[in-house]
């Protein structure tokens, strides 16, 4: 087993802090990865104070992983040693069902293998993410990370840019679209970017009007503020698409009455309690609320190759790890342009 | 003018009584129909009632018209006199709108002109619906009864028909997808006979066990009362689509979580209230959850036309309009297989 350096909630709502873990040298198929840099995700801090339950401590948070091929376990045949890659939100799945067998791994038949705050399919190893310098993963779950993408700014793509990509492909985003972007965080801030380069007419929709100017500048043909109510009214009706990356409890039917007829409206974001629907908005315009988790691998690859071709990376603050309980802190109050991404170079060298 | 035999509801809450309406002579392009029969709608008891506000009175309810042709105005191509006709929710609509050229009317951008309860394109000139004797219609909104049809179980095709037809087909209900049915009522019997027809496997969830004989009867394959919660959870995750048919308040997520991944449940009863919705089951299995309001001239058309082809009609219980009050209260205990129809013979000669 390998010592390695990693920063961990001890308990539920202890603040990180240095924590010792052990990974495996890499078995058949396996590669053991050197991480560089690790994106922090707002369900770190959710599943940090465990804030959905069920959560297994100490805990290592961390699923935008990117770092390079350190060694080979027998039979990779995919990777090299020095290759850039990345991991994201899972480590396995069942690899049988008939979501795995279409490549979506993400909605698993037996639940996919989330990269940290999990088991492995032996039900009792857990699993540790990102806050660390290494980590061994199976190849299948691995992805290439282009050259064209700088390697800090590549890590939130793994969770915040795969979210909001997949949905606008999967529900059909066309050139010409009016898409509209609910929320301008780390997932909101990447929609932006996407809808934008699939040629989209991209309008965000935000409680502030702080943010008109970075919207602007991330691609954003237009700017909202929702607060008003006034200038909601003339949307009523007017997107083909909209996708809501808004955690916090809000009102769907306001947004809902913004599709054109036969709209989608997509939720990435999972509010604490159920949100009331209004079925009349539904029925009135055939519209479609629906709901989107991460994506599979072979669509977390195309989403990279995607950017690289693109020029798209995440907007990111580069962070010691000894920064993170403060980074958290300042998440929760929603001040970061978009992502933090830890510098796992200060977790010092593997033990 | 023709004076017109018909039953109204002279103020909200006064049961309908005998009343004489006016229809004109067809003009241009516009038909005269005499009508045969009419099926009941619940809305027309809450139009009637005016439990939905901004009603019109005198109202004259009924819009699943059938007749047929009695007099052709000029220019009239695709009627002759003699020919069985049907009429459903709306007789007009802007014509030039994105959905009207589509042919997809109903979602006209300027609305519909409903078949009673509106006021015609003059914005003054109220309709009246098919609780009368005879109806002028536009030939672009008329429907041509297949003679394989009953013309009394024809009738209720015009709304309960379409509205269970079209998001059974818009939303892709492909052969042996599993089809769950929520509520046997009107909408709901129709929704059992189209997705046998289409070669779905049809599951009918109810309340009722008094209704699982039923069901079986009208082509479904499975029967579950949805009170007993141990009977649902095998359900978790089993059905493609799922027609929700109730128009009273209940749980959608229990529904939803019955969809498997990439599901759709569509919605086509409006409760009076939103119902709460959980984002995370959405999320967690692309779940899509939908609204479709009846359909376009043209799909209402290719409705009756597989109504023909596959022997599907209403099952009805035939009325005089003299009792149309005791149909109202029969229909509010859920009393009727499956949709009452007025034989406007009842309704006595043309004045």
């Amino acid at each position: 087993m390998l010592n390695t350096p990693a920063y961990a909630a001890a308990e539920p709502g202890l603040p990180l802090a240095p924590y010792a873990i052990q990974r495996r040298e890499p078995r058949n198929g396996e590669v053991l990865i050197d991480i560089l840099y690790c994106g922090v995700c707002h369900s770190d801090i959710h599943q940090a104070r465990d804030e959905w339950g069920r959560g297994i401590f100490p805990m290592v948070p961390g699923h935008e992983i990117v770092g390079r091929v350190a060694q080979l376990g027998e039979g990779v045949d995919r990777f090299k040693v020095g290759d850039a890659v990345g991991v994201g939100c899972f480590v396995d799945s069942c690899r049988h069902c008939e979501q795995c067998q279409a490549g979506e791994e993400q909605y698993c038949r037996e639940g996919m293998t989330a990269t940290y705050n999990a088991h492995e399919r032996d039900g009792r190893t857990p699993t540790y993410g990102g806050y660390s310098t290494r980590i061994t993963v199976h190849q299948d779950y691995m992805l290439r990370v282009p050259a064209a993408i700088p390697l800090d700014r590549a890590a939130p793509l793994l969770c915040a840019g795969i979210t909001t990509y997949s949905p606008l492909r999967h529900f059909g985003l066309k050139p010409g679209d009016a898409l509209a972007v609910v929320g301008l965080g780390g997932l909101g801030h990447m929609a932006v970017k996407f809808g934008a380069a699939m040629g989209a007419r991209v309008t965000v929709l935000s409680t502030s009007e702080n943010k008109r100017a970075d919207a602007m500048a991330l691609g954003a043909h237009d700017f909202v503020v929702t607060r008003e109510r006034a200038a909601l009214k003339p949307l009523s009706r007017s997107f083909d698409f909209i996708i809501d990356t808004v955690s916090a409890a809000h009102d769907y039917n306001a947004y809902l009455s913004m599709l054109k007829v036969d709209g989608t409206m997509v939720l990435v974001g999972i509010p604490d309690q159920p949100v009331p629907v209004a079925a009349g908005v539904l029925v009135s315009g055939r519209r479609r609320l629906a709901g989107s988790a991460i994506g599979g691998i072979r669509e977390t690859q195309e989403m990279l190759d995607f950017c690289a071709e693109h020029g798209i990376a995440s907007d990111i603050e580069l962070i010691d790890v000894a920064q993170i309980n403060e980074a958290y802190e300042r998440m929760i109050r929603g001040d970061v342009h978009y992502r933090f991404v830890i510098d796992t170079a200060s977790l010092g060298a593997a033990g």
